[in-house]
């Protein structure tokens, strides 16, 4: 991590880049000519919330995603069935020697609108102390602030008539949020497939400044799988059909406790190592260069406030700060997300549950794939028995992990580091998104969340993104954007792959 | 079992009954004149739910419940206060030798309107066909309308003169739904315990009779504790307050993993037998009159109608019907009821839970005691380390068991008998109700569930009570009057205890 003394860091950034983008005083005038109208965008792309799990938008958040690529300049854009939501697929020929791969996301989580300060579509401007005018809404910085940001960079090209740089091919798709289930199908087709072999690289617009400024630069990405495990009437005539009075659980056997003594197998009983046959197998240690990294990045975070955020008091086995991030990033996991069987509410009630589910994810690294840890679980249930233990998979992908030397990071460090900007390098994030489906076979591309500004509240109540920023050490839209631009720029010195 | 020809038993009934009960057809005449004020009083009732999980009606409930007796001719009749909802003591002293004990609950289970096909608190009273009009509502059968029926009989004395041949002692309570948590201290009050020391025995009004008109005598209960294991922020630092994203797992503990592993100690792998350090010690095995008593059951069952009411295809360990029936009766339980944790609705959601809840009970035979249970659960928890898992007792209370030949059941008896209706002795009810707090020490009394009618859709929608039956086997509401009519000459006869 580089640090930096104090002064208007985003100030002398343009200075510094300016060096590298053509007349970008000029770009910078045009963005900020367009503010007003790049907030609009980005309220309007928050009033029509796409969401895979309830099926809602589906047709119309594709087609306003197709749209707001041919808005920004893409001179195609088609939208791609998969089975799903579906994808959108836009190419962007500028007859330049380097192509850049984009991956957005179009869809958000649920929300609550009873848990929020202000409609959650409604995409209100507010001020927050401290850090300046931010946008409230659901999909504020997960996905479509930052996106707004680069799709107004583009915006910002086309007004001033000015060519790019680059060539663009974008792939998005509307179901990240339910672990992108037919995102495969989508890049596999034949014409996005031969866009994409193009490409230098592919990255997510992504808002990675925290509360001092600090950037970051995150080498790949755990993957996940969501499942859930279901026992009941539905699954064998043992159960019942429906929930039924408590007293027959003398003669009649329980779904809830089958749930039970399934999951009881799949993690030791300290709770957090995984025990499914074989599921270790291809697990990855992590580098001295990862954990010097990872030093590193613990080295300037606050324990006491990480823990504080995350409401705990300790780490798993009491450990230390640097033993419990290198756990954070390089364990793969068996997560009970959710547990829901028969009476649910208060107290309790004289019920034999009728059904029995456990909702559970993998978070997987580097050697695991989705599909060896699903045939390994089902292996292991069969194994023991289980066969009335149904084993719905929900979604799901693999981890990424791309070379921090690599050509495509060393442009994002330099673009940083051109801007002053201090960062982090996060050898892997233990969050996931799809990046697998470029970084794995059979494309083998480089894959990277990238870029300045600031938010929170993703998946919560009210989810934020800074728009205008009263810190200058923090990029608003407007910084945000211009650093796509440089980063533009410096793709293009990459060559042709 | 005993069983009858075909022939119109009920009026048979009266005839034989005639001969024990002083100027029957008159009271009979009385009970038909008041019929639609009974059905009334059961509708009034039917309309004022107690429902002490919700708080529902605790006052106004008591206080109807207290109108109810003085109405019926008690002469008095007073709230018991108990910390929780109150009971309602009320006597009657009509002068005789002997002194019978009757418990009431006046409280209801929860109910969900739109699962019903009419009102839940309307008492709508309809045809159902090949069995007469009935009444349908919340408590209609458990416990209004046989006690209505009872509290009819006494209305019967007092509009026609006639002094009762016993003393009753009504001890009624309202907090039967939430497993009787204060209903000891009501017993306990100085008055209460003292009244009920001179009763030969108590009992419960019940609807006993199943569709073919066979009637049934019980000779006890198991007894039931419910209680809820907890996990979480709450308590314990280990654990995240609230729901946090699901990748923080991979640093965090999980409490929905360590309700697991809870409950992984508590039964054994095949999903039933409990394996709670010392808690099968006290556990009576049946005798073989008990088994006798369940193979005539047994035998004037239908196994296939019965597995297809309960939604199952087979026994626990697919075991035959003699050998379920007899586990039904003799096996205590440690049953989940529920399971809730982190994400409950559709599909998944990447969050690790900040609170896992089991929601379990105990079912309890001769001779465990609720105390005991309590405690070996408590210390098997903490022998194993899970002293982050909280234990909360929400009520409950031990088994009741009454000897077949003592002289309360022989009096059933011979009211069943005379009035030639067929029915079954159940050694044990596999559900259960407080009967242990008149049965246990100290008063040690006789107890029992008796009355014939018919009624189903306890703790279910639609629940429902038979008014006027279409079916001479079957008693409607004034038939069922008219038993309990008998019942108070035939236990007069039982001299002083």
């Amino acid at each position: 991590m580089r640090t930096i003394g104090l002064g208007l860091v985003l100030a002398l950034a343009a200075t510094s880049a300016g060096a590298q983008v053509p007349n970008r005083t000029a770009l910078e005038k045009v963005v900020a000519e367009r503010h007003d109208q790049s907030v609009r965008m980005l309220q309007e792309w928050i009033a029509l919330p796409t969401i895979a799990a309830e099926k809602r938008n589906v047709a119309e958040g594709a087609e306003h995603m197709r749209k707001l690529a041919l808005d920004a300049g893409f001179q195609q854009a088609r939208i791609v069935q998969s089975g799903g939501v579906p994808g959108v697929f836009a190419t962007l020929d500028a007859g330049a020697p380097v192509t850049l791969g984009i991956y957005f996301m179009y869809d958000v989580k649920q929300f609550d609108p009873t848990e929020w300060q202000s409609p959650p579509l409604s995409g209100t401007l507010y001020d927050r102390p401290g850090e300046g005018q931010a946008i409230r809404g659901r999909g504020a910085v997960n996905q479509k602030g930052p996106e707004t940001a680069f799709l107004a960079a583009l915006q910002a090209f086309k007004a001033s008539g000015r060519k790019l740089p680059v060539n663009l091919v974008l792939v998005a798709e509307g179901e990240e949020e339910i672990a992108s289930p037919n995102f495969p199908t989508i890049v596999a087709d034949p014409e996005v497939a031969a866009a994409l072999k193009k490409t230098v690289g592919v990255f997510i617009p992504a808002a990675s400044q925290d509360a001092d400024g600090t950037a970051g630069i995150t080498l790949g990405a755990k993957g996940a799988v969501e499942f859930q495990l279901i026992v009941g009437g539905e699954t064998s005539g043992k159960y019942p059909k429906n929930d039924i009075h408590s007293s027959n659980y003398a003669r009649i056997e329980s779904p809830a406790w089958r749930l039970v003594k399934a999951l009881n197998t799949m993690v030791a009983d300290d709770g957090h190592t995984p025990t499914i046959d074989g599921f270790m197998d291809n697990v990855q240690p992590l580098t001295a260069r990862q954990k010097e990294l990872i030093a590193q990045r613990v080295a300037s975070s606050n324990e006491a406030t990480e823990k504080k955020n995350l409401g705990v008091e300790q780490w798993i086995d009491n450990a230390g700060f640097q033993a419990a991030s290198e756990r954070f990033l390089a364990m793969p996991t068996v997560n009970i997300q959710g547990l829901v069987s028969g009476y649910t509410g208060v107290g309790g009630k004289t019920v034999l549950p009728g059904r029995a589910e456990a909702k559970l994810e993998f978070r997987l690294v580097p050697n695991m794939t989705k599909d060896e840890v699903v045939t390994k679980l089902k292996a292991h249930l069969a194994k023991r028995g289980f066969d009335d233990v149904k084993v719905v998979v929900s979604g799901g992908y693999g981890p990424n992990q791309t070379d921090e030397n690599s050509p495509f990071i060393q442009a994002q460090k330099r673009v940083l580091d051109r801007a002053k900007i201090p960062y982090t390098i996060t050898p892997r994030n233990a969050g996931s998104w799809p990046g697998v489906v470029f970084n794995g076979a059979p494309l083998n591309l480089p894959t990277g969340q990238f870029g300045v500004g600031r938010g929170s509240g993703a998946h919560a109540p009210n989810e934020w993104f800074l728009i205008k920023s009263s810190n200058p050490k923090i990029a608003g839209l407007d910084e945000t954007t211009m650093l796509f631009v440089d980063y533009l720029y410096e793709v293009a010195k990459l060559g042709r792959k």
